[in-house]
């Protein structure tokens, strides 16, 4: 049995020298590395912007959208899909496990890959169903987990779909965890999205009754979501990208102090500016939104001269999933809202 | 006298409820707010891509050069060149303080503005010098500071050319001050430029006999200057695009352990993924870098699993200027090499 690299470099194909994810072919010969796991799977879950893509250009039409998933895994090895770049994450039974891999995974576990489907060898035997309103796909196909791709165990005590939809953002409650201490005043950009009502819980818990919790919300809709949780201390509805708008909200609402810690969840372009000024000097800006521009936050902070922590959302920390799965187990009300949502 | 915001929001023409920075008209009329800074200016340090862009634009003609700036500055109120969006520097000495500006200026001071010309309120009179191998224009003019623009004095013991020079880059080692601790194994990627030789001193300098730094140069030039300052353990040139490559040359460096600290100091493209993998989980990875793209840092680590803490260099630190000008009193080599390379 041959020896892998950690990271899968030892199946890139083309251009050499690079990672899987960046790689535009990969090795998917479904026979495993020394240090690899194989997984029969079940279902594909693709990332939303490449499965609207893909949908777009299918024009809707269910076999259209195979032919052309299809197609990417037979060019590529994997599903990375080439307009977007974006992947999604799978859902299988492991087959079985190399002798090398360090971990705790077994023959018959059953797992969500939480690496992307961008960097992951893939076969796709047959295209059995196709869900188009929660971009699943269910499929006969093997795919390879590297040693260092992340996965969560799927949980025993809750429904599949539930536990899936709490993993898919596994990453922001548990940095919340790590970053909010008892008496911050945290604000929580996009409170009423996904990752935001579970960024709430958690910094509420973290923060406790001397802290102050301040949910913003992008509509008045997602407001009053997370308004009937009743996690944070106070919501309103505004833009983000009007940063000198939010920043009076915020001077308001902690009589001048602004916050220690920002959480930024909200996928729209031009809201660092917001975030930067509701931080106070010496506090955390917490970017998870995938629109942040890097020179936007570097620069805003430089250019009004605040002395600002600012931290790249890593969608992955250690213990991730199970954090995020616990808060489903400790709140009715986050279980209720993710079931009636999202699964 | 009529009272002004911090951020000078007073000043914005259009469009409206927008910070100074991306306005694309401010008002530059030269009497101050209560809480402005009115400076003589005497020299502006335009930023490197702006320059080259009118340069260019100019075809090297100095007077179309003067032409293309008076022209912005008549149009925007402020030297934000339209084509890259940057601004630059400026030197000056303060001419009139408003009574509600909090700060130490007084008439007569000699300041560098560090916040962003790009969003400095500016005024023209007539441009006396250009040197087009530094970037630097002298003026007739006046500018303006808000109550949250950074500054620093000009120090009387040092060439105004050489604290000009590190002011520039001050907040890379301020931030390196505040994140290494005694033991630590710290990279410096491009630690032969003029940022990461700066962190390179500072870094060794906190992380101490006990601690390993260790400087990554682009070139096998930059690597040397870098190796004859001798502030670093350990020195190798190679490209930080190649991320496994420069995987298995830190591995080597440092037995297997990865390091605490990857400041990142390059500026090219495609360089994230080098920094994440040369950094142990738990560790701190610093992108000061304006090449960064958040998407790449922040979707590759979690795509190998990497719980690393990343950092968006934030230009301005509380002491930053003080910090990194005493760097240039400490060191010879330092100053030397800034002297002969910068100013």
């Amino acid at each position: 049995m041959k020896k892998g690299c950690p990271y899968g470099t030892h199946r890139v194909i083309s251009p050499k020298g690079v990672l899987p994810q960046p790689a535009d072919v990969i090795d998917n010969t479904m026979e495993i590395y020394d240090n690899e796991v194989l997984i029969d799977v079940q279902t594909l879950n693709v990332d939303s912007a490449s499965f609207t893509q893909i949908e777009e250009q299918a024009k809707g039409d269910l076999d259209e959208i195979k032919k052309i998933m299809k197609g990417i895994v037979a060019k590529a090895g994997k599903h990375k899909n080439p307009v977007t770049g974006s992947g999604g994450m799978l859902i299988g039974t492991v087959k079985e496990v190399g002798p090398a891999y360090k971990g705790d995974l077994k023959a018959g576990d059953k797992i969500a890959t939480l690496v992307s489907l961008s960097l992951t060898p893939l076969v796709i035997d047959e295209i059995f169903e196709i869900r188009p309103d929660i971009d699943q796909v269910d499929i006969k196909g093997q795919a390879i987990l590297f040693q260092s791709g992340i996965y969560a165990k799927i949980p025993e005590d809750m429904p599949e779909g539930l536990a899936l939809s709490a993993l898919d953002v596994a990453g922001a409650p548990a940095q919340v965890a790590k970053l909010v201490k008892p008496g911050d005043t945290v604000l929580v950009i996009g409170g009423g999205g996904k990752s935001g009502m579970l960024c709430l819980y958690e910094a509420k818990k973290r923060a406790g009754v001397t802290g102050k919790v301040i949910c913003m919300g992008h509509s008045e809709k997602s407001t009053n979501r997370a308004r009937n949780l009743g996690f944070a201390d106070e919501y309103f509805a505004a833009s983000a990208t009007d940063a000198v708008d939010t920043y009076n909200k915020i001077m308001e609402l902690t009589d001048g102090q602004l916050c220690d810690i920002v959480i930024n969840c909200v996928n729209i372009e031009n809201t660092e500016m917001a975030s930067i000024l509701a931080c106070k000097d010496g506090g955390t800006v917490y970017f998870f939104s995938m629109a942040t521009s890097f020179t936007k936050a570097a620069l805003g902070a430089e250019g009004v001269g605040k002395d600002v922590n600012m931290i790249v959302g890593n969608g992955y920390t250690k213990g991730h999933a199970d954090i995020t799965l616990q808060l489903l187990r400790e709140s009715d009300k986050l279980r209720e809202v993710f079931t009636e949502l999202y699964s």
